[in-house]
């Protein structure tokens, strides 16, 4: 079983200070947080799953207690790690910073988690608000090690990433072998745009229903749009956290769009159907939750290309997160060995470092 | 028949003008133009269905081509009228002009389009980003005409409807026994947040696939959460032009959200998809195209709560408009008289004069 998305946090902020350039340190030690946008809502009970990992006095055994949780219990081969807050460092204001904030953060998850434990993977933070510097320090991190498997953008962003400033990061990507996965994130946050595409949303549930879902939406018809597919053929984009069940709608759209609009977009010749179904995979976390309708979501994201489109994801220790036991029991038979491991060694191919894949 | 979206335009911007506040005209017929923000991008080949009304030459046959060729020909009972470009007048950035603008827009209609076709009705605008303004706009123009059957809205907006800024709008609309219409329009544009949640989109194919529907989104989970409709139980909310292929995934994700996190929300006592199903309804353009999956879409609508919820619009006279023909062939037929009528004369009642609803 492969689980591509597991949260791990910098609990000790003086330790992961340490790792940073120390003429951008003082700022953030002045400061005393890690100069991360806050959120503008939060959850009311808080956002993790118990009073485990995102708490701060459990700071000591995080990383043991991802190993027993999210990895001892479920058999899991491989667990694609995702920063929790730090995924938003693309929207401080100061991508100086921004670009000291990443290259720690990397050099952190490669000694403090990779070195730690054999079955996880990382992903590359990056500055995306400054691509340029985005593309030197995912070479820069490519080159330091082979357990980072892909570069993490987070979906609140000031542009959709399919905009042509962005390109510079896709292509470091592809060049160094990475995969691209946007995280649901940072929506209406530091720099970003307000999410849903109404304005800033009141509540965390609006957040949680619809802001999470649009912004993934929208960088996923901005990517297939803007041709990236086209420009970097060998680059994949994993999609996490935006739910699924607006799929198949949205690409029956798009597809009809294409039809009707193709002269926006003359360097597309598929349909962006098939464009997706090469291109793009989905977490499975949230899969919605249908009242009784699962056959009827199945029956949906068949039209929108699964089985092979999803790639499981436990979303560990979010209070939402899924037990896979849960979610393999939720699938088709026919689906269970794609989703909950053949489609990420797929995707991520070699870079897992799986004898069998 | 009722056809709840047919679109309109200010053919002749000096007989418009020769309707407006006079101390705020000079500002209008300095500038040339109707003061209107502007599209960021545009259909590659315009948005008309043709030559037809949105081209400037046409401007004099306007209501007769309307009602020749949007009722006429298909025996429709009623049309609705929306205002085309004029819907983003809640866009400007001056309140003060927008309100004389949507006062003037709204004698115009009485006398420029609901004088001349019985069939016709009207729909008020108002200053939306003024919202004590905008519902004295409401009463004043209900208090004109009974023709009017409902407040438009655009889709595009600084902050989702249901923000309790906007209140003002719905109170006056409840009070007067009007209905009110949210139409995808003006998302980015002017004083409105960027359409889609991840910031402005590239292309008009962005727009119409993920921007048109996601602000739609945002304002039905918006309202639903703030308790508009639990403060005014009579009201009731069309939304126009966003699509609804969407709506069963978004139902699925609100329930489930609300059951986690009600206590943002403790005012909604029973399921956000309820309360859906009493007070909105959904406008059958752009009902998706399927690439031969309807009867799939329809399983999926009906999971939504179709066909009581979905009202037929044509969106005349734009290049992607429903010949109301081709809708009724694709619904089941079970659905059809509600759909083409039932529906919409329950949601506008005795607003709209029939004789027979």
């Amino acid at each position: 079983m492969i689980d591509c998305d597991i949260h791990h946090v910098i609990a000790d902020q003086a330790d992961f200070l340490s790792y940073m350039d120390p003429a951008q340190r003082e700022w953030f030690q002045t400061r005393g947080d890690l100069g991360l946008p806050g959120y503008p809502w939060s959850h009311p009970f808080g956002f993790a799953n118990d009073e485990g990992l995102l708490e701060p006095g459990y700071a000591p055994g995080a990383l043991e207690r991802i190993s027993r949780e999210a990895l001892d219990a479920y058999g899991a081969d491989v667990g694609i790690l995702h920063a929790n807050d730090a995924s938003t460092v693309s929207l401080m204001a100061s991508p100086y910073r921004a670009a000291a904030f990443a290259r720690a953060h990397n050099d952190w998850v490669r000694e403090q988690w990779l070195d730690g434990e054999p079955r996880l993977r990382g992903s590359i933070l990056c500055p995306a608000q400054d691509p340029l510097a985005a593309a030197r320090e995912i070479q820069r991190a490519a080159a330091t090690d082979d357990r980072f498997v892909e570069v993490l953008l987070c979906a609140g962003s000031e542009r959709p990433y399919g905009e042509p400033r962005y390109l510079p990061i896709f292509e470091a990507a592809a060049e160094c072998g990475l995969q691209v996965a946007i995280h649901t994130s940072g929506e209406g946050m530091g720099i970003a745009a307000p999410g849903g595409g109404a304005g800033a949303h009141t509540f965390y549930i609006e957040w949680h229903t619809v802001g999470s879902a649009t912004s993934v939406m929208s960088h996923l018809v901005s990517l297939i749009c803007n041709g990236i597919f086209e420009r970097l053929p060998t680059l994949k984009v994993m999609l996490l956290e935006g739910g699924v069940a607006w799929l198949p709608g949205l690409l029956w759209r798009l597809d009809t769009n294409w039809r009707g609009l193709r002269a926006e977009v003359p360097w597309l010749e598929r349909r962006p159907s098939e464009i997706m179904r090469d291109h793009v995979r989905f977490s499975t976390q949230p899969l919605e939750h249908t009242d009784g309708h699962d056959s009827l979501l199945f029956e949906m994201l068949e039209a929108a290309g699964a089985p092979d489109i999803l790639c499981f994801a436990s979303d560990y220790p979010h209070w939402d997160w899924d037990d896979p036991k849960f979610v393999i029991n939720r699938l088709p038979k026919a689906w269970r060995a794609k989703v909950m491991h053949e489609n990420a060694a797929a995707f991520y191919g070699d870079k897992l470092g799986l004898v069998t894949a």
